[in-house]
């Protein structure tokens, strides 16, 4: 049996590697983890972090010009202090990368190398000029923003997310190319700090993943804030104009024809997708197939076609969220530390997109459900039935739960202020398959935007018990009390 | 047989009269509705609803004040227009009444009657000069303030919760009697929107319902915010000195003596508990016996010394919440209407203080379940441990999980901005009786305040999986790959 130098072999230390790395080295294994920037990677760094300490940030300006509506002298609206907003975001990094240091996986047990790894053959890595080997290996190298092939891009400059979140002055115009969950959510913190804003994107709508009616309730939001959206757009050229750049637009209208169309902006940040950091790992000496954009194709125990090399986290594709790459490295460890099984249920993986309101999303879409012929129904449900909702001036939002012919909930999805946490029941309901009534079953406290469960369900109760039927009977009922059908009275409170 | 006028009277239309009255009436029994004031109750005009408004607005004030702190130019403090911010309450008010109207329930088939109603016999009830009977009435009439006797209060004006949500002004100081969930709340909220407050209780900790240590982080709070609170003091007598209201105070010291300090102020708020509305009632004649302070005590299955009288809501005593109400309500619907079984089950009632952070409560807290002498092991999870609560600025929260001997969940506290959302799955861990480890079961997405039950179960399991005698079961493992003892290992992944 051929001598490896450790057990596991860790390449990335962002979030799916971490979690790969602190279980197998606390279950014992010798653990090498190699990270050739930060650790914590791009979540902590460059992604949801930084992002959601700026949105919160962006929130209490939007709220301080609610203030200004609400008070006597109406003051200047407020001028962000980028540096200190900036020292905002490394304080909150620096309190969360402790968690993630080098000194804290040494004293679990890892070896830590910082530098980059790539393979020398398929059971040995190269870092810093040294040779690690080990049956098993991890590819764990995350991904970073796809920057598209347009013209005089390069030539102009562009933001990422990796330079966004440090900028020393705000933007007074930002051009967004891109409007998913990353485009429109800078997008809309940007322009509440002061920033113009426009939104560029080829897809006929805003968070095109995202549910038709949730997408269209941010849009409108967008909207009323001033956020400026161009779709079914390309970007054909950029060209310096004076002291901004301008992006060529070829915009399709209805027809099947385009026209075209200029945006002129301070900076560009290009959030058009993103592709695997796989370029630098030498994968051919390894024997590893990569799929488009670098991509690490795994199957669902996150095997590669290499059958002792895994990937998790953003480098398979699958889904670019911290929460799945942590499912993922458990996987992992189940399999390389215990020789356990172990698969992916992608089914109920969850997603947020950290708007304002923000949408929720586990499980079944209505469009999913019809994709794949399964029988269903939707429950819909307003939040202008929340009298919460009324009191945070957050009304605008919509439930829609997903259910199956015999009423087992498949799917749901939220737009609402706070809506990811409101989210939690449901992500219960889907794992379990509750049926709808189970919503009910718990006493909500009054007022919360929570209540938006039990309102749906109310709200499908109430005619099947309060029918004409029933009301006949009940009419009879109390008409002779004592005599009345007592059976037909309580099946109808079982009803509800 | 006699003939009433109607099957059922419902004597007040607030949160439980009017569930009563509304399931009765689609049910299709021939209701009453009594009604003296405003349809909606005390929640809706002076409660619940202008309170989470008012909350709202001053949180949006000081959001405002962290916006300065972010800003290139620090403006004044914005100076609240209380015209504006009564308008906005008024607004909300108005937006919820329709649900609660008049002719809403009349269409749904009640009579409804503006008026005072009392007892004229056990089963008829005079309103307006008119006699109704009905062999069910239910008594809904809600709660007040109940105004302590100090001297010189009366005379020196106060003010409750009836007149605290349309002030002309904001006071420039407020003393608040009552450190419970409304004066805790209203005396943020003015602080907040720039008033001096000062808070003034005998009990020696703010939310003396609400578990200890969870107090304590909204107190810590309320001293960083600065909210002055007095406690063990007792208010003696209350002069006018000057424009001011000056409360004299007998605050206790550790030692059983007591000093004297005094509090002046330009507006006093009581908030020392409540009162039922039952004083008009003509009870006598009804023969029902009262409790103290006018309460109406019921069993479990509300009903009162007098079995066809029934009360819900705050009028009973028990807990004085909307939710509650409805719970209730929906018993005496099955009774009186369907002639069906039904107890309130008070085990698994929620509640929350809406303050910031909010502090959210079901089942079981540490004293509850030691006083019943079950034994129970406490799970508890800093939301320091949460990234989004870092982001957010909001980190200073603490969940607490009671659990039994097999790990059942007895109960949940939380104190953390939005609590009373974040506690919704705990609702039904405790009224279902989940084991610990099935808030585990749900992926949660990343990064949400959420994620705190998953980490509270994983800070629980990580030492059992990660004990040395695990780890040198899996040493050896690792070293005679393929002839470990693979029994183990697997043990070691249920383990997780």
């Amino acid at each position: 049996m051929r001598r490896y130098s450790h057990d596991i072999i860790v390449i990335g230390g962002g979030a799916g590697g971490l979690s790969v790395a602190s279980g197998c080295a606390q279950l014992g294994m010798k653990t090498a983890l190699i990270e050739r920037e930060h650790m914590g990677g791009d979540c902590l760094h460059y992604g949801c972090v930084p992002s959601k300490t700026l949105l919160h940030v962006a929130g209490q300006f939007a709220a301080a010009r609610e203030v200004a509506s609400l008070s006597r002298i109406t003051a200047a609206a407020p001028q962000p202090d980028m540096m200190a907003i900036n020292a905002r975001i490394t304080a909150v990094i620096n309190t969360i990368a402790y968690h993630d240091s080098p000194q804290r996986f040494r004293s679990l047990g890892a070896e830590v190398f910082l530098g980059s790894g790539s393979f020398t053959l398929p059971n040995e890595v190269e870092v810093n000029g040294e040779h690690l080997s080990a049956k098993t290996i991890v590819i764990a190298t995350g991904s970073r923003a796809a920057i598209p092939p347009i013209e005089g891009l390069a030539e102009a400059g562009y933001l990422t997310n990796r330079d966004v979140f440090s900028l020393p002055e705000l933007p007074r115009s930002l051009a967004i190319l891109g409007a998913g969950p990353i485009g429109v959510e800078l997008g809309q913190a940007f322009s509440r700090l002061g920033s113009s804003v426009t939104i560029i994107d080829m897809a006929a709508r805003i968070l095109p993943r995202d549910d038709g009616e949730m997408s269209a309730i941010v849009s409108a939001q967008l909207e009323r804030e001033g956020v400026h959206t161009i779709m079914n757009a390309t970007a054909v050229r950029v060209a310096p104009g004076g002291r901004k750049k301008v992006i060529q637009l070829s915009v399709a209208d209805g027809s099947g024809a385009s026209r075209s169309q200029t945006v002129s902006a301070d900076q560009i940040l290009v959030a058009a997708g993103r592709q695997a950091n796989t370029d630098s790992l030498n994968t051919a000496a390894a024997g590893l197939e990569l799929g488009p954009r670098g991509y690490v194709p795994v199957d669902a125990s996150l095997r590669s076609n290499v059958r002792h090399i895994y990937a998790v986290g953003d480098s398979n594709g699958t889904y670019p969220f911290t929460h799945v790459a942590g499912a993922e490295a458990a996987v992992v460890v189940r399999r390389a530390a215990l020789h356990a099984g172990g698969r992916m249920n992608y089914r109920t993986v969850p997603w947020v997109s950290y708007t304002y309101p923000e949408i929720a999303h586990v499980g079944h879409s209505e469009e999913s459900a019809a994709r794949e012929g399964i029988r269903h129904r939707v429950v819909r449900q307003s939040f202008s039935g929340v009298d919460r909702a009324h009191a945070e001036a957050a009304s605008e939002g919509l439930l829609k739960i997903i259910v199956d012919r015999r009423d087992r909930v498949l799917g749901v999805q939220i737009a609402a202020a706070g809506a990811g946490e409101l989210l939690a029941p449901a992500l219960h309901a889907v794992g379990r398959k509750w049926k709808l009534s189970a919503f009910r079953t718990a006493m909500t406290p009054y007022p919360t935007m929570s209540e938006v469960f039990g309102r749906a369900v109310s709200a499908q109760l109430a005619p099947k018990l309060f029918n004409p039927r029933a009301r006949r009977i009940l009419r009879a009922l109390f008409r002779y009390r004592g005599s009345g059908p007592h059976a037909a009275a309580s099946a109808a409170a079982h009803g509800e």
